[in-house]
């Protein structure tokens, strides 16, 4: 649960931008609105500042090279949706003798929603990690199943573990076993169990994980400031 | 000759960009491609960097009212081929909740070549602020002027002011007196006057500011990092 506070910077692209824009500008020189427009698909209402996006979003790629005067090759985790702006990033980089970066590309976490995407603005059907349990256990006792309409249907008929959003929860994240894993499907295929009981199950083991990760976050904030990137001084 | 060092603090854009670029971001998103196409005729093949760079230009002149969180005016001088720049940045401020900026436009200083705008690119056309006595006296040796191509010409029918760039250079910085000025273009078109000694005269004048001027710049290097933007501290 989290980061070496060693090994860590933290970069605010607000806070750290005069580290970052001579490296955007650099990137920005190479990347014409012809280029731009074709991987965003620009219209003419698109403000300027969206243009531009790709050359800060690339920025943090370079950083380490910059910074260290030597070849220095970076790994961005990110989602999907920021392939775009990665790959004009590489397209760039040898032309401004940067190592090319390397993506990797973590899944979307599903919305309580039955939504592909978990998003922040939708509070009802997001578990935030300054929840409290009880906003949790109002949250997934709303969640969408794949339970039918009346316990006895379901009982009968069993539910539908694919387009459960419970199911992807303990799915990606709070089930590591994936034999007990297994074992929950079955029993939902089967009207073993009901989708209340699933519920409470997930909603424990959310504010089990909670708990522990509100408290690490308060000890977090103690050194957070530590974290800020500063130059790489370590 | 100078700043006040009390009232001065110099920006610089890649290394205070952490204070301009969240002011940037403001403008960028009021100002779209279509608008900035309109004003500075962007094609396919400008790179996304110039697109944004009016939203750079334009956040210095919003910094103090961030900075003081109270209207702050500003009055920019700038050449006039910035003026664009500024329009925009003026038709966003209102929205912006921020002041619109007082611009002034100063003249372009003439080339040596009798171009109208002196350059730093043209290095035989310029006088640099760091050049030595030697290089100014055969810089403006070589300077375009109004003069015939012979003495008994010159002596004839007198030489041309108005597209002189020993003239010019007196008329917007080293003669003062108006009156010294007039003297000097009626000796010219009457021949009185050769370009040789106008040439020498000028020569003279530009070393006698240039030593000062570089005496006062060795002074300033010492007190330089104090006058570095940082936050408006003062």
């Amino acid at each position: 649960l989290g980061f070496n506070p060693e090994k860590t910077k933290i970069i605010v692209d607000t806070k750290c931008m005069h580290k970052l824009y001579p490296i955007a500008l650099k990137v920005a020189k190479k990347i014409t609105f012809s280029t731009a427009k074709a991987i965003f698909g620009f219209e003419n209402s698109t403000n300027i500042g969206q243009i531009f996006f790709t050359a800060i979003q690339a920025a943090p790629a370079f950083l380490g090279t910059e910074e260290y005067g030597k070849q220095i090759p970076t790994l961005i985790p990110c989602g999907i949706d920021q392939d775009p702006h990665f790959r004009a990033c590489r397209d760039v980089a040898p032309g401004l003798n940067y190592p090319k970066p390397a993506t990797m590309y973590c899944k979307m976490f599903p919305g309580l929603s039955g939504a592909d995407k978990m998003s922040s603005s939708d509070e009802n059907a997001t578990i935030y990690t300054t929840d409290t349990p009880k906003a949790v256990k109002k949250k997934v006792g709303r969640a969408f199943t794949g339970g039918k309409s009346t316990v006895e249907e379901q009982r009968a008929e069993g539910g539908n573990p694919e387009i459960c959003a419970v199911y992807k929860y303990n799915f990606y994240m709070f089930e590591k076993d994936d034999e007990k894993l297994e074992e929950m499907a079955r029993k939902c295929r089967n009207g073993e169990i009901l989708c209340g009981e699933c519920k409470m199950c997930l909603t424990e083991k959310i504010n089990v994980f909670l708990e522990e990760h509100q408290a690490k976050r308060e000890e977090a904030k103690e050194i957070i400031d530590s974290m800020a990137f500063d130059g790489f001084k370590w």
